[in-house]
């Protein structure tokens, strides 16, 4: 039987506010027994990736707490009740089923008159079937001439995740033979972002991807009209240039004005849908169905390990937990994501957007008002560019930010160049170790000025590339990171009602029908 | 007589202390005073901007109290005396000269022989007569062709800055006819980076723009030898495709191995650089040595203001001091950067390290250790992005997180489009007069979950466009605020020591002679 309890109700948790400032990380990074704690705290994950959390400010008696919390706050179960269908989304009453568009790990669940793991593997097998098409030249353009270009109009969540993994990915495909369409974005209603990107593009060639599961997105539907205005122009025919990826019961599905268009529901949360149609189109598309289905694979195989109970063999569920002591019990208010990998360059935002928009949240998932803190600052920048800029306040600043290295062996282009006796990276991965011995141990100086204090606790997510199949593992990692930690604080981590209200008096703005503080901003703004 | 004394020894810190959680920006902007705070709470800036700060929780009693501060602790006299030339540097024993790179507001500044102001004034004159050769045709690649691209190589400081100045004038620069060549970037080790950029150019008409201070920053040279390859490769001779930006003493100064060299010295730090020759070279061959004077121009005006002891009338030293009773009385960590323009899309990334690397510092001027925090987590992306990504936090988290918007009326590239009833340009200054009053306001509901505490400050810099001149002013702003915090914190904004350990345990990485933790990690590592 599942219970839904605030976290400060529970006595694990009472327990675990008294291991406070308990372990020094300087101490046990820096004494005889660093080489087996590192190989001690190591936990595998899903796409050959590894988990060490050697770095964290834990010991044997904070796992077995966080154990003791994982087990009373049901953490596994709730995931597998979220599997089975659950309604789980509490606020909008829905069910979340991100996880099922790339695997099956619980019981059949049927909605909308349909088994839903079967729908999610028909439009994988749509898309592809359209992207193959695409690719052979079985579909053309007005002129009978194969489209080359591919650009994803969304926002959020229809923008965020599917960039950060096309990104990832680009190199990547570049050098396996497995690149096939350059992408684009369009996101923001500033009209400057969509007629820069769209004055680059040979429009006569390009299949634009309207993306919004409501069909209502406003920045969006602007965006597609700003962008029909340019096809037009280019004396193209929109429904010849345009498919849609939206929910069966928007205004966009089943609407001629499309060349195609792919499903997703209500089920998939924006931030969670890069392994749905939304990041599913503009992936196929770009570098074809196998990728995407590896990168789906990949998380799959994630998703599988986060069903674990015992903590020391579930990497996401660890990671959620020590957060939580990192959060709740040390007082970290923002925690870094350091990826030491150009092609992640946008994988921070998309973090971002998953952590912050999952659990920034007051009350509980009944509604009453919490009486601890929740989801921390999220933010980043790739290595080594962070180490010139704000690493500085890392390592020497007053308040201690938790940090997240990811890193890889070999890189994606195969090129590299020797220089001093090391490759590009060599030197790379000789950062991130350095980084992480240099927060943990710091190091004492006759001059303050150059003396570290060490104790910054870190994590390290390491494998030996950056391919589809790992880059799924790792973002499905971090999605059921979240997750746990929802279920820890007790929070919906599926809805997002914070950001209505700034859109509902944006309306009341351009409706013109406003008074004191709005008018007098506008009057400042709005010509 | 300047004296230099740590916040906590001064009477008015100890007064404002008294004065928290003394406002609620709610109660302030829905009463029906609303209007005129909006109007009052205002100054303007250089570049024709205004800083309007009615959203702050502040009142005539903490503005007078932060009046005190910034007398008792010579706020503006410290600037002056930076701009006398003193040694404000305390840790590397240097000036700060970066104000000086855009004109002159103290005494004549002598230095390596030479008057500095006089030796910046040339250096820009130097890089727009190679510019205009360039543009002209006069100088050509070795067949006899115009270069078309520029791609700069550098760092931290020498990447950001320059990187973000770019991408915010690239529109306006296309519009009004003065783009003159594309600019790319290489930064980071990650060999992935150079090989995706450099295989993207026309190598035989690029010139590469290496930047680096001292000549010895391992990941520029790493990338300048990356880069020399391909150069080699395409048949193409270096010395005839890259010139360098350094200081007179520095290997890469007086190098047959370039075709020019521009010179920047000690007095300025890499994050301080933009308007140096660090920038002004990529945005010069980018746009033409008219804009980038501009940039400058509007830097002058904004730095000239900013000598102002009435802190109603010096937008950068009132910003500067909210943010210290934000974060030394409230107790807010971190604080977002949130442009409305997609130009600014890299800007607050910039100011990431500005902020962060100058006052993310434990130690005051003179090494002793501080009683109070210093420099708070910066980040942001774009709006309206952000707002379909992390405000759900911003909005309804258990931290308050206090916000900066930037605005402006009309956009760059001139084109828009109509979607019921109003521009895309104005539904973006909607979203942001709509989300500082939703942010400040909130709004109750019956259901907990819609429900918005409001009470969450904001500023807002807005002005008619985003352009050369208000760029520069909007720089400078956010320059001078953070040196004023500095001297508010009695830190030295102007060094970073806290780089050094990690650059040091990498070497030893990558010498082979390690042990310990550092062996451990690198086994994982490194193949």
């Amino acid at each position: 039987m599942i219970s839904w309890s605030n976290a400060d109700s529970l006595s694990s948790w009472k327990k675990l506010q008294s291991l406070k400032g308990m372990v020094s990380v300087a101490d046990e990074l820096s004494g005889s027994g660093a080489a087996d704690r590192i190989a001690k705290y190591s936990i595998p994950m899903g796409g050959a990736l590894t988990y060490n959390f050697a770095a964290k400010q834990v010991n044997e008696q904070i796992l077995k707490t966080l154990a003791e919390l994982a087990e009373e706050q049901q953490l596994v179960e709730k995931y597998q009740e979220l599997l089975d269908g659950a309604v789980i989304n509490t606020g909008e009453k829905r069910m979340v089923l991100h996880q099922l568009t790339r695997g099956q790990l619980g019981k059949d669940v049927m909605a909308d008159g349909v088994n839903k793991r079967e729908f999610y593997i028909n439009e994988v097998k749509r898309i592809a079937d359209f992207a193959n098409d695409v690719h052979s030249g079985k579909l053309v353009n007005e002129k009978g001439e194969k489209y080359t270009t591919v650009c994803q109009i969304g926002i959020g969540g229809s923008d965020l995740g599917p960039r950060a993994m096309y990104l990832a990915l680009e190199n990547w495909a570049k050098k396996n033979k497995a690149f096939k369409m350059e992408a684009h974005f369009i996101s923001n209603v500033d009209p400057d972002d969509a007629a820069s990107v769209v004055k680059s593009l040979d429009i006569s060639k390009t299949i634009f991807i309207l993306v919004s599961k409501s069909g209502t997105t406003l920045e969006t539907l602007t965006n597609e009209s700003f962008v029909k205005d340019f096809i037009k122009k280019a004396g193209c025919d929109a429904s010849k240039h345009m498919i849609a990826v939206t929910s069966e019961t928007s205004p966009l599905a089943h609407n001629p004005d499309y060349m195609a268009a792919f499903y997703m529901d209500d089920y998939i949360g924006g931030r969670y849908s890069s392994t749905s149609g939304v990041g599913g189109a503009v992936l196929s598309l770009a570098f074809g169905p196998k990728v995407f289905q590896d990168f789906l694979d990949g998380a799959a195989e994630e998703d599988k390990l986060c069903l674990n109970k015992d903590i020391t063999k579930n990497a996401a569920l660890m990671d959620a937990l020590i957060g939580v002591y990192e959060r709740n019990v040390q007082g970290y208010p923002a925690t870094a994501i350091l990826p030491y990998s150009q092609a992640l360059s946008r994988f921070p935002a998309h973090l971002q957007q998953l952590d912050m928009e999952s659990n920034g949240k007051s009350v509980n998932r009944d509604g009453k008002p919490l009486g601890y803190v929740t989801g921390p600052v999220i933010f980043g920048e790739p290595g080594t560019n962070g180490q010139h800029s704000f690493y500085q306040l890392l390592h020497q600043g007053t308040d201690i930010i938790p940090l997240q290295f990811i890193a890889f062996r070999e890189n994606q282009t195969g090129e590299d160049v020797v220089i001093e006796d090391s490759t590009s990276q060599v030197k790379l991965c000789a950062n991130v170790t350095a980084q992480i011995v240099a927060f943990a141990c710091g190091k004492s100086d006759a001059d303050p000025n150059k003396s570290f204090a060490g104790g910054r606790p870190s994590s390290l997510i390491y494998g030996a590339q950056l391919n589809p199949k790992s880059l799924g593992a790792l973002l499905a990692h971090y999605e059921n990171k979240v997750m746990f930690q929802g279920f820890v604080w007790n929070v919906n981590s599926f809805d997002q009602e914070g950001v209505q209200l700034g859109k509902k008096l944006a309306k009341t703005v351009l409706s013109g029908n406003m008074e004191g503080a709005l008018k007098a901003y506008a009057g400042l703004l709005i010509k």
